[in-house]
């Protein structure tokens, strides 16, 4: 790879999300050189993904352009990779545009949907972590309905017009809120051939609450939210296979679907060369120190989903979630120019600042620390923290316009099948 | 297909463009039953492609949903549809989903790329004439950008920073512009690496002036800006071929570049069935009489683009623009009432609101019937003039705030590579 040594230590970094992200930024002008890599041109803003897969955000206001993020930094490289390999012996990273050596080597490649090895579940499911599969999941929502006109058929067409989401953490609570609102008041209008009340929208939950990670306070809520848009919420279901038509689950239940989303769960995007057993841990994650450093190396790190960082309060690692991953790119960023000058490292604290979901108009939840809410002024706190860690003016201005625009209008524009997904297969 | 029959009679409508939406306008509300087809579910504003293969907009802010055009007129069904053919004798329309009677067809299948019988240009270079291609476009140009990053070989380098567009159009000249911009503006920052003076952009054109349809005042100023900008104009050339890598013309210029974009010349989009030598006249468009009626039908008519009307002014028929298509799509609505009423039809009078295009910051050339300008006023007319012709005002707002975020910022932010378009291949 074309990248010109300096005296300066090489820092590279593989993945440009928030994690790695925050990495650079703190390195920006700084006297180590930055190599990022990624397989994307852009950094994704993955919580809003579900507004594009159900049309109320454009792709392309939650991408951020990684070379803008830090083109005034004369020392950062991007460059547009896959990385296949990492090659530990000769500390260099293996690529499908070549090689590249690194003195230190930092792991920010996050998380992948976790099928649990049910390929079929793979092959027929759609899921919603890169814009690419959030665009999919929007075409075929629209190509199902109207496909959905065209068919006589009345169990497929309901088949046609329903929505299974696997998983009720805040992607499937998300989903299924807006899915819910796109059928009281966008679907009615738009096919007033079809009969869309019939239209059903299910999460199947493994456990015996929705939103797992957050207060018993926001759980229910959430619960109650859902419960008056109308979908049905399954709890201590497990569901064990779909043929992209029939789900079957652990109990008597199957439902008939056309589109089943899979958010049930996600597992740490590990690089081969870097994969052995004494470090890789539940969820496939690499086991860090509280410096970040992949257990066993000095000079190797892992920040963000892909890293577990244990303590008391986190016995299975730090929760995969935006904030971690942001503050520990900080702090690693910190440490890396005081491992650089020789002085000591700082160990990582994580500082909790909450959760949140929403789930639909004037519906959210959050929890912070000593305060729980739910409802209005929930749903506000949601939008005015998302617009603020959304990168980019433009970014902000864009999805703020928006918002304005649906909730005024209760509209959602963006219901266009740019690439069909369906005539793909 | 699964329509209703009604009392009213049925006019289908092929096609989701300007003259196709302009028509379904007209006769919502009216004692008409309106089948509208597409094989997008969303009207594209054509005018502003270049934007979006060019960063400048987000492909959504100029698609709108052709479902939500038509919301509030009960007599109005829109199907998803690719047109097969027309089956003259019995008065139906053959689609990928069915067969369709109609009581009057109206054909506004618009414009394709025309590549002169040309297969090797074809299956190379680039088209602009949807959103898709568009968007294939816009990956390109950054993946080239990418890849020239990689080599070590000057020509190589070269060749994936040049960029050749055929034909001085509207397209090309608006498209050279913003490519100038980004040329001076954008890549050098992306690229600190790269050495992007190095970029060339010519426009080749086989006659001798650019904007041809326009003023010699308007096509001058635009030469003049184009240079200015460091695009260079060859005239008087014609492609005659191009590998993917080198463009080969009639005279002894060759060039070497790995995008070619084709811009050289659109033709009717005809359908199998309604294309017979007695009423397929030049450029594939259908002979249209003064009330729109293809030539040797009473209840087959034809607008927009794919419609030939030929007057004294305009021996080889109406311009294809958004202008006549919306014209004609407006004057058949009344024309169609008329003729199920039994009274007379009026003949179409076109009236010619001018031309422009743009060629970059504040410098655009407007041809009107009594007044020729160029340069500053004329690009914010241009800007104001396209606002108000853009569907939706969620879009018109969006777009809005995009440019003035682009003026002032000197940025075009949607420089992502969404679908990769060279790793398909």
């Amino acid at each position: 790879m074309n990248i010109p040594r300096t005296s300066f230590p090489r820092v590279v970094i593989i993945g440009g999300g928030f994690a790695g992200i925050a990495l650079a930024k703190k390195l920006s002008k700084q006297e180590v050189q930055v190599v990022l890599m990624d397989k994307h041109n852009y950094h994704t803003f993955q919580p809003l993904l579900y507004q594009v897969s159900t049309g109320g955000l454009e792709p392309d206001s939650i991408a951020y352009p990684i070379r803008k993020i830090l083109k005034d930094f004369p020392n950062f490289y991007f460059r547009l990779a896959h990385v296949k390999e990492i090659d530990i012996e000769k500390n260099r990273v293996i690529t499908d545009i070549g090689k590249l050596k690194f003195d230190y080597l930092v792991i920010a490649s996050g998380s992948e949907t976790n099928y649990f090895g049910n390929s079929e579940i793979e092959k027929y499911s759609m899921a919603m972590k890169t814009i690419p599969q959030s665009l999919n999941l929007r075409s075929l929502i629209l190509e199902n309905f109207e496909e959905a006109l065209l068919t006589s058929d009345l169990n497929e067409r309901n088949a046609l017009m329903n929505f299974v989401i696997v998983g009720g953490g805040p992607t499937g609570v998300e989903l299924a809120g807006a899915l819910a609102e796109i059928k009281k008041g966008i679907l009615p209008k738009d096919y007033p051939d079809l009969d869309t009340r019939l239209a059903q929208i299910h999460i199947i939950q493994s456990s015996d609450c929705i939103l797992k990670g957050m207060s018993e306070q926001a759980s229910k809520k959430a619960e109650d939210f859902l419960e008056k848009l109308g979908v049905n919420i399954w709890k201590n279901v497990r569901v064990t296979g779909y043929d992209g038509k029939t789900v079957s689950t652990n109990t008597d239940l199957t439902f008939e679907t056309a589109t089943l989303v899979w958010a049930a769960g996600v597992k740490g995007a590990t690089i081969k060369g870097l994969d052995a057993d004494t470090f890789v841990t539940k969820g496939n994650r690499l086991l860090v120190n509280e410096f970040n450093q992949v257990k066993g190396f000095n000079h190797i790190f892992a920040i963000g989903d892909i890293a577990s960082m244990v303590n008391h309060e986190f016995p299975e690692g730090l929760p995969m979630m935006a904030q971690p991953a942001i503050q520990q790119g900080k702090q690693l960023g910190d440490n890396l120019l005081r491992l650089i000058d020789e002085k000591p490292m700082r160990a990582f604290v994580y500082k909790d600042k909450g959760a949140m979901a929403t789930i639909g108009r004037n519906k959210a939840v959050v929890d912070l620390k000593n305060w729980k809410f739910q409802g209005v002024f929930a749903w506000f706190v949601w939008m005015f923290v998302h617009l603020f860690f959304l990168i980019g003016f433009r970014n902000r201005m864009v999805v703020f316009v928006n918002w304005v625009y649906n909730y005024v209008r209760f509209d959602r524009e963006a219901r266009l099948i740019i690439r069909p997904f369906k005539k793909k297969l």
